[in-house]
């Protein structure tokens, strides 16, 4: 690992966002709550750290796969640093654990929350709180169809081709050229989502928070009651948007260059919109009649839950835990499948679970054949053993990460379905969970420890896994 | 598929059964309690079926694969509506639902019971009911250690070599050697605990019947508080011969050949009995004292209860669903590791789970050396990509059924936990599982529909779920 590089790399970054925070304090100094000073220290202490990292550390040398792990996981972790400052200066958020966990909860676009009363909070802290999901979204989006293709991880390679760029092989100049793209179709949606959820009668300020946390599928509101507080109009802009987040952005942009039928020619995304119509489709026969007033009423707000928990969004309108228990497993289960490969979607990613279930029936037929060949077929494309070696691995430690962060939770002395609640919620990028971690509460009472646990699946589970763990390999230290 | 040679083993594999089921007649005529008539109906009728479909069905055709996957499946079908007719004709079991769920679960070794008092239960049908475990038990050590890895599943093609027999690639002999040589070593082990418990002041006749749900890691006890009833002692000696058939019985003919270090040399055994151990410390460190009288006491249940869950055999000394939370969690999570792979244990065995956790660790390394090649080695052997997959393909299918199963239960209105017990409790052999299905409560107030997908979920556990699937796919009815 080039560490001079790696800290260059980091202190642009920072830079970057310290002029970003600029626009919650320009909220903090319109609303004038007392926030501005945090806002103002924490904006002069991150532009100079990152200003001090980037210019004593020039490097000329190329970026190697390593520096690239390193980069990617200390810019999160970073981010979340920074996010994390403002909040735990103005002493709204008194405990360092908890800000922290708020804000990788933000730049995650998990949405897990510690805040008991998100109202009393201040508009400068509320703002940059909803900006850390877009701009994690942002980095996510850039990650995912750009950084981790070149990576070879976990199948993402399957994208190598999917977004135009120089044809060059060196890396900087072609994801330089693919970000741009991607943070248009990004910005563009964002644009149109704010301006229809000003329609529906939100202010500029709750409308570009709402739109933050639905683009990154993220899911910090600013209303105790989430979307719930608001119009069955906005609550269908806001489902439709978070179907949208969880689409590959490929896909919107061969869209927007006028190939709309790119679509559904795509496997995935058939795949995506299947698992999302026949999810709601389910949950409205078996959901009780009598916990909804009436038939639009409740076909709004099943659908709502499904495509914001299998987006790993998790905006609330209803208290899924009264749902029957088909609901709560059935939730449970989307939560891993999750969004898009190439979405702001958190989970296993539909690609992957399409590739899985691939895979586990071509098992059959070799047993039957033993000495057949059947190659897994993606998109037309055969799908080499590499890249399905590489989606097994991911998905095996994906559950163990799972199984060892809900034990872990178990071992704090909290009831299973909390513990499994939780860590789904985290290492999938949702916010709520089950239980005491349920829709209607949040992550406050938890212990300590259990907080900075989940911090990590978060971390991990948005860094597709491998991305974070390879740091703690023994192969990535050695020469 | 070969109908008539199917029928003509599965005839023979009847007139064996209907004369074991001699034994629990000769009980039923001892203590005179009535059920003796509705034994000598069933055995007529099993006999009489048997030597019908025996005789007519005369082939000399070598047996196929594919005719192996009937037989396997039919065998066991077949066999539990056998051992389900005594109960319900005699009326000890009105509902055939219950008596073929009892019976299935009885020779799948899985030990999940529908009686809510067991100890009303007249003697021959108790006897039959845990025949049926010691049956099921010497059907999968044969299927496990010299059928199926004939037949190529999931990884058990690693024990082609590990049990002596003619070299001739012939499948009749060669299974007829293995089975006899095994059988010696299950009856072996069989008579030595029955001894045992005789010793500890069980009768004859109890003593045989928590033999045989020890040697099959089933689980039927004659008592209604299960092994609670009885002596530290007993207990003790449950616990290690639990241990036992939970390994792999080709280690346990090496050891009586002499080669007792033959243990110790499988990588196989030091991580199963390391995960024993490890659990074990682990849950005597976080139950909380005041559940148990005093340190022997605490120690002997909680390393009980981990070898009973882990080996799958499910009997009960203590009720741990009061145990922390952590517990609950670690037990459900030892349910799917399993036995090892050629013991009577369930689960996903503990060879599979280590191979997936060095080919996931491998992948780590993969990604950062992309063009190196790293085999997954066992037993100083390197293991084939065509084994990683098929062992990767029975993950799958085993996590889908599960999931499946579960998502099933709780469409009947079943509460998550309950749904996510008992799923994985007969899809792993066990019995017990959590919330209404604990130790402590039984399987009779599930749904009828619900206790038939559990039936089929404890068929598809025990018999390596390709085995049962692989007929419901298209490649094996086409020519």
């Amino acid at each position: 690992m080039n560490i001079k590089l790696v800290l260059h790399i980091i202190g642009a970054l920072w830079m970057c966002l310290s002029f970003f925070f600029l626009l919650p304090l320009g909220w903090a100094l319109y609303y004038g709550e007392g926030d501005a000073p945090a806002l103002i220290y924490t904006i002069i202490a991150c532009a100079a750290s990152g200003f001090f990292a980037w210019n004593y550390t020039r490097d000329k040398s190329e970026i190697h796969l390593r520096d690239g792990f390193a980069i990617v996981s200390l810019g999160w972790l970073t981010a979340a640093f920074w996010g994390a400052l403002p909040a735990y200066i103005s002493g709204d958020i008194p405990s360092f654990t908890d800000a922290y966990f708020e804000s990788i909860s933000g730049f995650t676009t998990t949405g897990a929350s510690i805040l008991t009363d998100v109202e009393s909070m201040p508009h400068g802290i509320l703002f940059l709180r909803s900006l850390t999901h877009w701009l994690g979204g942002m980095g996510i989006i850039v990650l995912s169809l750009a950084i981790l293709p070149m990576m070879g991880i976990g199948g993402m390679q399957l994208f190598r081709a999917e977004v135009p760029g120089p044809v060059a092989d060196k890396l900087t100049p072609r994801i330089t050229q693919t970000a741009k793209i991607l943070w248009g179709v990004y910005l563009l949606l964002t644009v149109c989502e704010t301006a229809l959820l000003m329609l529906g009668g939100m202010n500029l300020f709750e409308a570009l928070c709402h739109t933050f946390g639905t683009m990154a599928t993220g899911g910090f509101s600013t209303r105790n009651s989430s979307i719930a507080a608001y119009s069955g109009y906005i609550q269908w802009v806001i489902a439709v948007f978070m179907a949208l987040a969880g689409c590959n952005f490929a896909l919107h942009y061969h869209a927007l260059k006028g190939k709309v039928n790119s679509y559904f020619k795509d496997t995935e995304f058939r795949f995506y919109i299947g698992v999302l119509a026949v999810s709601s489709i389910l949950l409205i026969a078996a959901n009780p009649s009598d916990l909804f007033e009436g038939g639009e009423n409740k076909i709004r707000h099943t659908v709502f839950q499904v495509v914001s928990i299998m987006t790993t969004t998790g905006y609330g309108t209803h208290d899924y835990e009264m749902w029957a228990p088909s609901g709560h497993l059935l939730l449970l289960i989307l939560m891993f499948v999750g969004g898009m490969a190439g979405s702001t979607g958190g989970g296993i990613k539909t690609m992957r679970v399409l590739i899985l279930i691939k895979q586990a029936r071509l098992e059959l037929r070799q047993i039957i054949h033993p000495r057949g060949v059947f190659p897994v077929r993606l998109r037309s494309r055969v799908i080499g053993n590499d890249i399905i070696f590489n989606v097994f691995g991911f998905f095996l430690l994906y559950t163990l990460l799972f199984v060892a962060g809900a034990l872990f939770l178990a071992f704090l002395n909290i009831d299973i379905v909390t513990a499994i609640g939780a860590a789904a919620a985290c290492l999938n990028n949702i916010g709520p969970g089950l239980g005491l971690v349920g829709p209607t509460d949040n992550y406050h009472h938890l212990p300590q420890i259990g907080k900075w646990a989940l911090a990590a699946l978060m971390l991990l589970g948005r860094l597709e896994v491998y991305t974070v763990m390879v740091i703690f390999s023994r192969s990535y230290w050695k020469k």
